[in-house]
Parts: structure tokens; C-alpha cells; sequence
């Protein structure tokens, strides 16, 4: 893990936004504490407005976030645009970050460190730059590894992006957690790394070497715990993202899949093509269509739906959306984060031990 | 395309083996003579004995390969090893040629020209490396790009890695061509490459922009030809490669597949785990999956299916598996290596021309 740090996050115009979901992740889930947040167009309001409960000053500069109390360590950058890529208009806040002697801490495809101007002033000023999407040198291809004894592999997938497929992973790990089981959280993107402190961001490898990152990243998970809860990403109909996510799916080989939904969610944001509608899934022909593609590598079945009930004000009607969720799907359905993690964790944790493919289970352990 | 070359293909020890797909793509479809094969396990054979109507001279040595008449201008790495990593005992091979002032061209996963020592090399003797699967610089995921008006666009998958797409893509695109059609192949891989002069080897692409980088491939087809035929890879139910075939259909979003199959394989060549069979796919379903999971983004369907009847030492017992396959799946099915490309192409042609989805087609005109 990370020593100690102490951040300030770098929201930029995007505080609230859908491509803020590394700050709001960090925010929510990180163990630093964070000093405040950067964001010029709100400066002078607080995180709370946005996340209850997390009482942090919004301030327009880096030099105002000195003055706060205990100066931030680490600037960390809390977007996650399209692409990747770097805002122009960010550079002098970073060089100003830099020189006030914070670390940089990135999960942009840009690679921060590798930019000249970057890497000189970080070198003059002595602090550290760390690009969390630089993939390992590690060039391999998947191998069909076996999950270990006793092992209990798990996935979230769903029916979009930026839904909250590492935010159930955490969600349901804390829950294991809680109720004494062996758990832990594979991080497959930047701000789960950022949160977890380990893991690597998938979409970053070669597109030839992602299932064998992902192979080996839950060989990692397995010797972190019994219940191993890998984070999805993408999911297995957008146009831009699919890839990466079967690469999860044939790469980890998981027992078993946590299907994640967010209700009234309509269409893919997919912003390129306003003229054509890329319609969320119906979820459960998607349910099967995960299975049948899985099952082509290794046998493994959808457990659960977890609902990101966040589009719905009432309590009311977010527990009636659940319900049909399940009536829809004859799976257990709940919203960890609304209504915490222990129910669902407790249904998946059964039917995961009850699945035919699982070594130990009642039925036939049969694993190829 | 490439200026003349002259060609010194280096298969050491690979000749007539999987592994060696890159020479015998080469040496079957590309345009610049084959000076020799340059394998020392089978020095002083002929190349007709595995490719009938070749004759090329096998050589064990670069010396030996220049004193045979028109000396060689390049020495190309005519295998494709899982991983793409270079042998050590190559390295020799390599700098001999260098020294003997040919170009090297390579599709290996380890860039030649990246070798401090090779590079140098090269320097000294004023020769070009060409790595082929160096990735363009462009990052850009997937936009949601339509088709142009008119094109038709066709993807080439399979039940397995190496057993034909990018041939089979070749021989229909060569068909069409000799039926008058304006058509193109689009080269996503290293071989593919160095027969057609352009393309890119889309499993070296980070993963994030492999969907983006197969669009962009499509548009620059579209700009060649009406017909536009995609060369595929790896298979959907490959354990380490499938995902970057599930890029190449969300990517390209074919109006139409072409299903690759080889008769008398039963397994997957998936070294890592002899103990575990993946066995090779049932056409029917896996056509019905392809279809399932093409729909999500872009309608499609399998027109055809090519088999590889390699392994089928008599023509009529041939026949007969195609016959076979056209009656399991109900598709026009043939050989087009073997029995010619031109009856498939043109049951393809009208196949595609009839689909809903297809521009001008006889039925409703819907893209969307």
C-alpha cells in the first residue's frame, strides 16, 4: 500500500460530471484524507453538496489549497475523459502542484511522467510522478491457468460503462469483509488501483496480452484471499468498450458474474453518435448472452443483479425497482451502496458455493 | 506498396509448422519473389515439398542465400511464435543479414529495431528494420462511425486461430476482383501486412483503442473498394485471443461473416494446458453466438462458411465435408484454396446484397 498521503483532487469543470468518477471514488472508498478539491467553477463550495458526508472544501487553486490546514502531499487527478487524454488547461496546475513540491498521482492514458516539461520540473522540485495506467512490462499471453483450491472467483459485469462495476466489487468486499470471510478487490482500472493501491489498468495493456494480464492478476487476488471479487469494465455491448470486456471475462474465468444495472439509464453516453440510439440491454437475454460467451472458455453463471439505484429519489421506489429486477431475472437483486452490502453478499456467497463448477460444491466439481 | 523486394524468408526450424503461417502467407499471396527459405533443419530441400508449385530453395545459412543468383534485398522473419517473442538463437541469423546489407522485415511482438544492437547494426550497414506490428501513434477508441453509402463490409471469423481468415479473405477478395467487383482486403495482421502493403496488426493496439483502430482500418478499406473484406483473428472462444476477435467485429461491424472452419480439428493448439481440452466449436451454435454477439452493437450474419480442407487428403472425401457443412448450417459452404474462390464469392455477394441491413438491399434499408 501506499504511505500515507494526503490529497488534493483535480476535478476541473467536471466536479458532479460523469468523468469526475475517479474523484468521486477516491472520495468515497480511499483511505487518504482528503485536504480539497480543485475545481474553479465551484470553488467555494463543498464536496457534501455532491457526496453527503464528505465534508471537503472546494477550492480555484493550488496556492488555496496550501492555506487549508494540513498541506496536501499528492495531487491527484479525479477525471477519466474519453481517450484519456490530458486538458491543455490543466498543465499550469499541475506545474503549480509540482512546484508547491506535491506528488502527481495520474490515471490518464497521457502519460504524465513521460511529458518533458513534467518530468523536468518534478525532478527539480523532488517529488514523484506516477502514471497509474502504465502497464507492466510483463508481455504474456493467457496461459489457462487453473483458479487454486478453494478459490472462488467473481466478476462484475454490466450494461454500461461507469455504472459502478468497481463500486459493488468494494461494496461486496467490505461486506465479505465484514462478515468474516477471506476477501479482496482485483483492481482492473486506475481509480480502483488508486483506492486499492495495487492491480493494473487493463484497457492500457496490448489488446494481445489482455486476457494473460487478467489471468495474472487474479493468480495475485488468490493469494489475497479466498473470495476473490474482480472489477469489470465496459461492458459486452458498447460499441467502443466490449473488447475489454470479454477480455475480463475469458481472462479471469470466473465462477461466477455479478450483473450490474443502473434503472433509468436509456442509452449508452456514447457522445460521438447522437443520430444513432445504442439502447441499454434488456437484462435478461444480456444475463444469458454472458453466460453463452463465457461459457465457451470456462462455465460461469450470473448470480446476482446489483442495481445502482442513484437516478431514483425514493427509497420507496428504489426497492420496487429492485423487486422487478428480480422478478425479471429470478436472481437476487439489492442496491449495496443504498441499502448496504451484507444481503446481497449473503445471497452470492450461497449461490456461488452451490454452482456445479465450484471444487467443494454439493454438486459435481468438475472445472474443465 | 513496398518497393520491389527481393525476399530471404527465415523459418529455422518452423518450416511446414503453425508457426511458420507468416512465411507461407508470403510466399503464397505476396508479389515480391522468394530468393530462399533460410531454415538449417532443412537445408537443401525444396519448398514445393509443403507448397506444391513453389520453388525455392532452402538454404541454412544468409551466406548461402546470397551466392544463388539475384541476391536478396531483405530478410523477413517469416514466423509468428505465440507471445511474438524473437528465439535467441535467431540473433545471429539477423546480424549476418544485416551485415550483408539486406533489410529486415518483422512481425514479432519484440520490435527488432527497438535492439540497441540490431538497430546499430542497421546503422553501420545503412539497412531499414521494419517492425510490422509497431502500432500507429493514433489513440482513439471507437466513434460509432456508419458504413459509406454502398459499401458492403465483411468480416472473416473462425473456430480457431491459423487456419485461414486472412486466406480466405485473400481468395475472395481475389475473386471478386476477377468477377469485376471492386473490392479490398483489410489487413489487421503482420502477414496480412507484408502481402498488402498496408494495415495495421490490431492485436498490438492497446486494448482501450483496439475497436477504434479497427473503425478507422474500415474507413480506410471503404476508401479502397465497394466490397470491403476484414481479415479476422483469433476466434471468439479462443482462451487468450478472443477478445481481440470480439474487437475486430464491434469494431469493423460487419454487415456479413464469413465462418472459417477446418474440419478434422478437435482442439484448440493451447499449449499451456495439456490436461484441459477446449475443444473446437459446433458450428451452428457458435455462428448463432457470433450472431448474438455482433447484434448488440450492429446487425450482422454468417453468409458462409470456408472450410480449410488441409487435412482431407482426397478431393471427394472434401467435397463431401463441405456438403456436410453447408447441410449442418443451412450456408453455402467450399474450399476456395482448394476448389477455387469464385462459386463462394458469388453466393456471398448476393447473400449480403439481400440482408435488411445493407444499403440498396432488396429488403428495408435500416442501419441503425
Amino acid at each position: 500500500m501506499t504511505p500515507a498521503r494526503r490529497l488534493l483532487i483535480l476535478t476541473e469543470g467536471h466536479l458532479g460530471v460523469h468523468a469526475a468518477k475517479t474523484a468521486i471514488g477516491v472520495i468515497r472508498y480511499g483511505v487518504d484524507p482528503v485536504v480539497a478539491v480543485l475545481d474553479s467553477t465551484n470553488a467555494g463550495r463543498n464536496v457534501a453538496e455532491w457526496l453527503p458526508g464528505h465534508d471537503i472544501p472546494i477550492v480555484a487553486s493550488v496556492a488555496a489549497a496550501l492555506v487549508l490546514g494540513p498541506r496536501p502531499t499528492t495531487l491527484l487527478i479525479g477525471i477519466a475523459p474519453t481517450g484519456g487524454k490530458l486538458p491543455a488547461a490543466w498543465r499550469r496546475t499541475i506545474l503549480d502542484a509540482i512546484a508547491a513540491g506535491l506528488d502527481v498521482h495520474s490515471g490518464l492514458h497521457t502519460f504524465i511522467g513521460d511529458d518533458p516539461e513534467f518530468a523536468a520540473a518534478a525532478r527539480a522540485a523532488g517529488v514523484q510522478i506516477v502514471d497509474f495506467r502504465r502497464p507492466p512490462d510483463r508481455l504474456e499471453t493467457a496461459v489457462g491457468r487453473p483458479h487454486g483450491p478453494g478459490k472462488r472467483v467473481i466478476l462484475t459485469v454490466g450494461t454500461d460503462c461507469a455504472i459502478g462495476k468497481m463500486t459493488i466489487g468494494l461494496e461486496l468486499r467490505n461486506a465479505a469483509l465484514a462478515a468474516g470471510d477471506s476477501a479482496t478487490l482485483v483492481p482492473t482500472g486506475q481509480t480502483g488501483m488508486m483506492i486499492e493501491g495495487w492491480g493494473v489498468s487493463v484497457d492500457r495493456v496490448i489488446a494481445d496480452f489482455l486476457q494473460g494480464t487478467v489471468e495474472w492478476l487474479v493468480e495475485e487476488g488468490e493469494a489475497r484471499g479466498e473470495w476473490v471479487i474482480v472489477e469489470g469494465q465496459g461492458s459486452l455491448d458498447h460499441p467502443a468498450y466490449s473488447s475489454v470486456t470479454l477480455g475480463l471475462i475469458h481472462g479471469a474465468t470466473p465462477h461466477a458474474m455479478i450483473m450490474v444495472h443502473k434503472p433509468g439509464l436509456l442509452e449508452h453516453d456514447f457522445v460521438h453518435r447522437p443520430d444513432v440510439s445504442f439502447p441499454i440491454a434488456r437484462l435478461p437475454s444480456f444475463i444469458r448472452l454472458h453466460e453463452a460467451i463465457a461459457g465457451v472458455v470456462a462455465p460461469s453463471r450470473v448470480v446476482a443483479v446489483a442495481l445502482n439505484t442513484s437516478r431514483i429519489g425514493d427509497d420507496t421506489d428504489a426497492r420496487r425497482a429492485i423487486e422487478a429486477a428480480a422478478a425479471e431475472t429470478g436472481l437476487p437483486a439489492d442496491d449495496p451502496v443504498r441499502f448496504g452490502g451484507a444481503r446481497l453478499w449473503d445471497e452470492v456467497r450461497q449461490a456461488v458455493d452451490a454452482l456445479p463448477w465450484v471444487a467443494g460444491s454439493a454438486s459435481v466439481a468438475e472445472t474443465a
